[in-house]
């Protein structure tokens, strides 16, 4: 519970620039943190319910304690949730309880309800206050970081929302300790696209590191301010995903059509899983491509099976799926441009780069290859 | 159809800057004008239906003849369009169509299609290319300028969107040649708003040219350049409605809700004649607080008046509404920061200013005399 081991970053957006705190015990800080940014804000609190149930308390007695008022949507947990019928529900209890453009939204539970809460508090009064307390690793690492909201549509995920950056992110290390093994890893597969896309001194750490993160501790805190750091970094040179923010894209297009093709089943397959094989798949076609040594790419895979990760798209339990099934979710991939894909390929550990031309044939043959395999 | 009498008005916005066009045979230039501005772009076109009707054949063929590939989805005439559904189905067509960022979706109707359509354009994909073909003058002058786009929501007008610039508004005034006498004048409406807020001699302009802009020719192309102008001025100057921005409500915070109290029936009431009502409810308010000058608020009236819009609550036809009713739809106001009441209140002809601290008791108490007149 000690200031110690409080971690800070600041993202730099300009106007629209804000804090990620980092640490245990800031579930119990919340009030104090959000007065001091948001002072006289009303709340409307968007929890996930089984977040709710177990940390919801907590964190509504430090809002109470420092006399923030506050009310309560619960939605259910699971990536259903982000859909049109949930984002109309939200938008209409955050004007149902009249808050006004100085008071806040806030975003408690995964990525799924910091994607959808995000994006009901940018388009209601056309932008509300909006604050994020990430209870998934995932999230603290990732989608609570840089703006982007949204939700999924049938035609594809993450395909409707927009850029709407948080006034706070609390990330409150001491509720990563009620998530699943599974989940843990899950989330660790970001951890890790950070050091693989241009940082592979991060990346040797983390190899060194993995055990002591995965056991909770301080490296833990470490290694997600580390992400939060590398991800404030290109979001402020790229806040709205022009260039170089794409390379965050490592592994997500793959990614992105193995999630949609498993129907965002989560007892087949969660999105840290999605981009640790859609990784292991940029880096074993870059690797066919001749750009990427092979050492290089099975080095990367070996770390992230260490981790509990998947690396190969039959390792997804249930129907295996066809060629043309992977193809048509690529194509719908929101980062295609005039028909040419645009894929995250990389020279090797640590050394990502946005390939603009990649031509559909060649990832045609290299999936049938790695279904057959 | 001759180039002389085309304006272009700019609205400087940094890298969302745009140009507004504005003149007679526009929908002809249509193909051209957007091909000049985005080259290899597809189209979308959402066009209210009776638009389409009339002139959809006209823009459609311009858009072949420089071979841009365009769609066309239709969607209902009026308000209630302007709702989660049609907004649900308007992103779901740009993605069916695999749109990708550099294409467009153009707005083809008056202010409901261009809100509608803006506010799909600026969440598909986290936002899309977007192109205003307004045809309505209160489109044309108003809503179509600006980047504020959004719907409806059971609980108020507009409380649900976001900013989305478009990248070129073609306003043919041949168009509103098709216009009902009551809708253009529901537009001049806006057009008058701009002299009252701070161009006290575009307003004495209007008095000596209303007839000769009522009926059609250079004077109202001028106006309608005129109106454009003095919007982008203000928007360049706040551009997310924090500040100055807020002049362009003048009349709007009661016109709202008269508007919400008529539940937005179109037999009763249309935006541009609550804006009349709204205004001249402003304008009497600012005499009542010892603001204005007795003569500047009858002047400011009697031009509605002479342009056959509605200056008083009483001529709504239909039940009478109830002080009760009209201070609970102000309250809930978008503009409502914190309890006290911001109205856009007046010093004269051309001196409006914002007035943040508006005793919602006042308002009741001129409300009541209002409704008992």
């Amino acid at each position: 519970m000690s200031d110690e081991t409080r971690q800070s970053v600041r993202v730099e957006l300009g106007p629209r620039s804000y804090d990620i705190l980092i640490g245990p015990g800031l579930l119990a800080s919340a009030g104090a943190e959000i007065a001091a940014r948001l002072p006289k804000a009303r709340l409307l609190i968007v929890a996930d319910e089984r977040v709710d149930d177990l940390h919801g308390e907590a964190l509504r007695a430090a809002l109470s304690k420092a006399e923030i008022p506050h009310a309560t949507m619960r939605v259910p947990s699971g990536e259903p949730t982000k859909s049109f019928p949930h984002f109309e529900a939200v938008v209409d209890r955050i004007l149902e309880e009249r808050l006004e453009r100085g008071d806040a939204v806030v975003a408690f539970g995964g990525g799924v309800v910091g994607d959808l809460t995000g994006f009901a508090a940018g388009v209601a009064r056309r932008g509300m206050g909006f604050v994020q307390v990430p209870t998934s690793l995932l999230a603290q690492v990732d989608s609570s970081v840089g703006g982007k909201t949204g939700i999924n549509s049938p035609r594809g995920k993450n395909l409707v929302g927009v850029f709407h950056q948080p006034a706070l992110v609390l990330a409150d290390t001491d509720v990563l300790e009620t998530l699943s093994p599974r989940e843990f890893a899950a989330g660790y597969a970001e951890v890790v696209k950070y050091g693989l896309i241009d940082r592979p001194d991060f990346f040797h750490w983390l190899e060194a590191k993995r055990a002591a993160i995965f056991a909770g501790g301080a490296e833990r805190a470490e290694a997600i301010a580390a992400s939060c750091r590398a991800k404030a970094e290109v979001v402020a040179g790229d806040e709205r995903e022009d260039g170089d923010r794409a390379l965050l894209n490592l592994g997500h297009t793959f990614g992105h059509a193995l999630e949609s093709a498993a129907r965002y089943d989560a007892e087949r397959l969660v999105h840290g899983e999605a981009v640790s094989i859609g990784m292991a798949l940029a880096h074993r076609f870059s690797v066919r491509q001749g750009l990427c040594p092979g050492q290089d790419a099975e080095r990367a895979v070996a770390h992230l099976r260490a981790s509990g990760l998947p690396t190969r798209i039959q390792e997804i339990p249930g129907t295996p799926f066809t060629l043309t099934e992977l193809m048509g979710k690529i194509a719908q991939d929101k980062k295609v441009v005039r028909g040419a894909l645009t894929f995250i390929l990389t020279r090797g550990i640590g050394q990502a780069f946005v390939a603009r031309d990649v031509d559909p044939a060649e990832i045609g043959r290299f999936l049938e290859a790695e279904l057959g395999a």
